[in-house]
């Protein structure tokens, strides 16, 4: 679809499944996604690189029928439909605890824990700049398991903080439909910037 | 590396290449990267969602001697020497007022940049983390192109926002090192949070 590709080393099915070909889908089959796709998915993506390793991504997947109607309920309106019909919903988080792993996960430098994030709302920034680093990985992923991925912004933040993550340390950043696409699955591709429009040098 | 491979259709060389090999890069050789390369990068990633298609993040690559000093001078003391020697460094900053572009890049809902953004502190959060999940995009994209990333959060970004975005309505959000690996180019991999330490289910 571009004359760049011959710059890139990653094959042109990847492209295409990844990036070229792959959308936001808004409408799916009835075909499950099972837990061992989603593992799949995350043992691929969690490698992606963090700030200080701290990968601070948290997931809830939503299967009960009662949980689902507790997300829908917080779902702007243009999104209830498709959250409430997904095969599975994915609700991604930032932890702003997740300064409790790094001793663990971050073994070269075990003082950035209390060096660098003592403070609540260091945590909280870095949190949520890393972890949406990793909803762009996530997404990505998603796409590498042969899966639509839906993406959505639109939900009252606060209501979903509370009713999926009691303990108040959690953000919640966005909400993932996943499944096969289905029928008219998607709007038309809107544009895209230009290069020019995005990069300058100095 | 996993038994997961089976679940997702990405082929294994591609999940190589951007994910279980790939590695944040701390050295580099003096091999150039070129323009030609950034471009087929920025046209493979420039695909991935953001919502309203807002594609709010802005790269400025430092190619002058002049502005690399500049930029290095911002660093965290432990990136100074690799910011300063990489072949390619890029800043990666959110730009406030991506909404001007909405009209043309959202065809579908042109009232979204009044209805939606007309509050510049809206505009700044959602900015912040569309930009970041294209930053995220962005450097699978260096991999994608055979390259290695080196992304970096160490540094004063007021410093940063006002020597490269004297509009001052662009917030830096990472500076990336871009190369062909060098010599001892990796610290050890450190570990990754474990399936049922990121993912419950509900």
């Amino acid at each position: 679809m571009t004359t760049a590709n011959e710059s890139l080393v990653l094959d042109a099915a990847a492209q295409d499944l990844l990036f070229r070909e792959a959308r936001t889908a808004n409408t799916f089959t009835d075909e499950p996604v099972t837990d061992e796709q989603l593992q799949a998915v995350y043992d691929l993506v969690k490698y992606a690189p963090t700030a200080f390793n701290q990968q601070a991504l948290r997931i809830v997947l939503v299967r009960s029928t009662e949980a689902r109607e507790r997300l829908v309920a917080q779902m702007s309106d243009g999104n209830k439909a498709k959250t409430g019909s997904a095969p599975l919903v994915a609700i991604l988080a930032a932890d702003n605890e997740f300064h409790e792993e790094l001793p663990s996960q971050f073994p070269a430098f075990p003082q950035a824990k209390d060096l660098f994030f003592s403070e609540r709302p260091v945590r909280e920034s870095s949190a949520g700049f890393n972890a949406a680093l990793q909803v762009g990985y996530f997404i990505i992923g998603v796409r590498a398991a042969g899966l639509a991925a839906g993406p959505m912004t639109g939900f009252n933040a606060e209501g979903i903080n509370k009713e999926f993550f009691a303990d108040g340390d959690h953000s919640v950043l966005a909400v993932v439909n996943i499944g096969k696409p289905g029928a008219d699955a998607w709007y038309p591709r809107s544009p895209r910037l230009a290069y020019d429009q995005v990069v300058t040098t100095v």
